[in-house]
């Protein structure tokens, strides 16, 4: 946990933030045990898929889903994400091409024997069709800093856990709203900036 | 994406896994839109607290909550985490004592001016009361590898994303099963290894 590097955080742009007091509904011990039982059961039917459907679900879905992973906590309340939604054909082949083309170096090159081995039992390469057949994909990015409005960096505090719980909250919003289905791999996507 | 470092990874006690039919259930579209509406409301409600309610709630849904959480999607499938749940007075003081002292010295020493001046708004300290006042704690530990029965390393692929994804499922399902409450901060608590 040490200082990260930046030319210096200017936070005078934002005013002290009071305390305000918070006291939340919270739901009979029945209910718990019933959602909780109800949550485990759905998440467990989700599987990392690379077959996917074509079959389109309603803009403001992926936008809500997109909305509440950007409720995520973050260091310091940075919120260091970009979600980019891609539907044109065009523009998601074009991501097809590069994400193969970075993957073919990666199994053949980068990632070695012992991963390679590692990965065989699931049978993967660096061949990606659903990226043409997924009706949306979702780009997630980290921002590692940002730019105040005087132009010096502000620094992004545990940038990569923070996208990566973001992330979390997506995968379970997909879960619960289009059903089991429309999953991509978030890792391989995360590991492409 | 390079290799990471280990002595080697064997395989073999894995079988290959064919691959297999997954035929989910998706909703229509209305429900999507509703779900995705009312899934995001309820996220947007939750807050990172530092005074956390006393009031207990059945260890079968932390239980739960830990089970949804293992859910998540790994490199490789290695589910690199560890959850530990401790409800133990005397060894929550104790995490307590340990955290208090290394966030002491976070503050005076590591942070560096500019850092402190970004949390300065939030008027954190290293003072963490809630430590001992909540029922549980939740501990999230990241297996940056496992051992194989032959004493070997295993490899885990991106285990600090992986785990970061996890903690974003655990905190969906506290968020849909207890109600808006009990959170630690756990930016915070990942930070301690």
């Amino acid at each position: 946990m040490k200082e990260e590097d930046g030319d210096g955080v200017d936070s005078s742009e934002e005013e002290d933030h009071p305390h305000v007091p918070y006291s939340p509904t919270r739901y009979p011990e029945d209910t718990m045990l019933e959602k909780s039982r109800e949550f485990y059961t759905l998440m467990n039917q989700r599987r990392t898929v690379r077959f996917i459907s074509p079959e389109s679900v309603p803009r403001e879905v992926i936008d809500n889903v997109i909305r509440a992973a950007g409720t995520a906590p973050s260091g310091a309340h940075t919120e260091p994400w970009t979600f980019v939604v891609v539907s044109d054909p065009m523009i998601k082949h074009q991501i097809r091409q590069i994400v193969e083309k970075e993957e073919e170096v990666n199994y053949r090159q980068r990632m070695g024997d012992k991963w390679i081995n590692d990965l065989a039992k699931f049978r993967t390469n660096w061949i990606k069709e659903y990226l043409d057949v997924a009706p949306y994909l979702i780009l997630i990015f980290k921002q590692t800093h940002g730019i105040l409005p005087n132009n010096k960096k502000r620094i992004h505090y545990y940038n990569e856990i923070s996208v990566s719980i973001a992330c979390g909250i997506l995968l379970a919003a997909l879960q619960l709203h289009i059903g089991p289905d429309l999953l991509l791999s978030f890792l391989s996507l995360m590991s492409h900036r």
